[in-house]
């Protein structure tokens, strides 16, 4: 993709574009990724800036890459139940849940954030992988009646400690009892729409879920229209800030060799509940022998990274390999680099000091508790 | 990604490097997509020179990204002929099949190579699909006995006329003997290796396995080294080659809601056969009430087009829609602007004249046979 050229970021229609693309690009989008093969804004400029803008106002970001699965039917809320460790049975109809998927050795295969629209309707919001066939195999022989499909639904991000303001001016003032990982459907001017407040940025933060992707153009500009009084900016999902908050991004953080304990995600899978769900003797074992690894935090000394690390960067104690460091990224509002790495769970104690070799060179690093930046704790753990 | 930092491709961990990364960028890549989660190299300059390249000589490229779906166990050939409409009784350990994997609505959800390793040991070279999720979701309920991975196993394609005369100065005189769509397991000085007639060019060329990724900086050196008096050339897959020759690419010209019959892929769906397959209702339904839509080739007037579509170009009969364009590109070698399209069957009759909506104007084009360009019959269609 060429960062020079915004007539041509791709090479063909194998990857798609997102409905609010012309948008994003119309705005100051100059370079992207891709997320679930389709392309996703990932440069305004700045990343420090783009970090400033999210803290200090708000950002609206296309995040259409979370591609929802559908999954309907009589059996819906049996079959999605399967999907996840986590106990859905106190999920309530308009609620939000993070979830992990798991495969039957307990190995993660996606970290969704499910949304519950009706007894026998669930969203799972995706990370980048394709639950979808995952999901439509699982169901060949389960026995369970159920639709699984991928509807026309395209989400954005409106994150920042602005963003209830222009919810509010967007849809009215009674939108601000929208509880965290709570979701409402809601019409602008006629576009039919989720709104969920959940996010990726551990600032207050609103998803809105486009339902009719004719329409993109249309509600990203209303939204930007809405925001200008509050100093909203286009923008990308921050690295910065979602490391400082500890969140996790799949295929960095953890893969399908990864299980949730070697996360710290132990209150995500829920063995003692009735339901089953595919992993659940793996994860029983897992449980009962413990983890050699697990996830910690850093601080590494030295000079402020450059930027994020584009490779894994071992990490050893006493010349030892002991892991790797998965995210890593200097906070200039901590004015520190931070990261998220693996490491034996001998080496996971806070405090302890290890050694980090970097692209160039090598730099102390102490094992810390996450998140690293944690204003309000209520905002920066998902539900 | 910026293509004038050829230090920094990426943003992070998230999207996978291919062992042959460092030795690409040395060799001239410019500009990196992504595919299957991993960086796959799209630019070494001008695509043109680069068909040159692959159709005078030889072109070597880096598609690690088809990773490889592993299934072994007891129940292995069972389980890998449930996930495809082709009969495999009669694929012998060695050979090598161009299959579908379709869903249970007969759906497609990747067309891979398939290579029969031993009695119960497949792989699955995939285009862009999560097929491992697949097929471990089908395995989870199936009662059949198998172990699902992703082997260390990362692909290069040689390509071209004189890839026979590498291979040989690679391998010896006998590699010569390998016949189209079949398989050998070899070693390069200790590098453990798969080697295969296989490819997406339609030229004479092989595919070669590497079995371990700490050696592939190594490897891509060897066959370069042994190139260098046949006109060797770093290069990537060719959009206009594959073309030419009515090659498909996953998730553009086909996908999760397009079917065999609709790409004229009859003979790889064995209705006939005892095998059970998934999807096998649901296609026998459509191969009795027949298609409404079907895949045809196009030549479209007016000047070269300047690359290949970005979007998919509206096909029109007198002002009304009846398909899309989903592939495109002028051929130098042809001298004109051809084209894969999905369009009303009623509009698929070979000298049927349509009307093509580019990104600027309209053009006129004729539907015509597929492949576009054939100089021998048995190296242009998957065996």
């Amino acid at each position: 993709m060429n960062k020079n050229n915004n007539t041509n970021f791709g090479f063909g229609t194998q990857i798609r574009k997102s409905p609010f693309f012309e948008a994003t690009v119309r705005w100051g989008a100059q370079g992207f990724s891709v997320y679930n093969h389709m392309y996703i804004p990932r440069d305004f400029g700045d990343p420090v800036q783009n970090f400033w803008n999210l803290v200090g106002n708000a950002i609206l970001c296309d995040v259409a890459v979370e591609r929802q699965v559908e999954i309907t039917g009589p059996d819906a809320a049996r079959f999605t139940q399967l999907l996840t460790p986590r106990d859905l049975s106190n999920c309530a109809v308009g609620q939000c849940k993070y979830v992990l998927i798991t495969n039957a050795d307990g190995g993660i295969l996606n970290d969704p954030v499910l949304l519950r629209l009706g007894e026998n309707h669930f969203w799972l919001s995706l990370a980048d992988s394709d639950v979808l066939l995952w999901a439509q195999g699982v169901a060949v022989h389960s026995g369970l009646d159920v639709q699984i499909t991928e509807p026309d639904v395209s989400p954005l991000q409106l994150q920042g400690p602005k963003s209830g303001h222009i919810m509010k001016s967007l849809f009215g003032d009674s939108v601000a009892d929208l509880r965290y990982y709570w979701l409402e459907e809601k019409e602008l001017d006629g576009i039919p729409l989720i709104v969920s407040r959940t996010g990726w940025s551990s600032e207050l933060g609103y998803e809105i879920y486009l339902r009719d992707g004719s329409r993109g153009d249309e509600l990203w500009e209303k939204i930007m229209a809405a925001g200008a009084d509050h100093g909203l900016a286009a923008g990308h999902t921050s690295t910065i800030r979602r490391i400082e908050g500890g969140m996790l991004s799949y295929h960095a953080d953890m893969d399908s060799q990864t299980n949730p304990y070697e996360l710290g995600l132990d209150r995500l899978v829920n063995l003692d509940a009735d339901a089953d769900f595919i992993g659940k003797a793996a994860l029983r074992k897992i449980s009962r022998q413990g983890v050699t690894r697990k996830q910690v935090g850093l601080e590494i000394s030295g000079p402020p990274l450059a930027g994020p690390n584009t490779t894994f960067w071992p990490v050893l104690v006493k010349g030892v390999s002991v892991g790797k460091v998965t995210s890593a990224v200097f906070s200039p509002r901590l004015e520190r680099n931070i990261a998220l790495a693996m490491v034996s769970s001998t080496a996971a104690e806070p405090g302890t000091e290890l050694s980090v070799k970097l692209a160039n060179g090598a730099a102390t690093a102490t094992v810390v508790e996450k998140p690293f930046y944690d204003p309000k704790k209520n905002l920066t753990t998902g539900s």
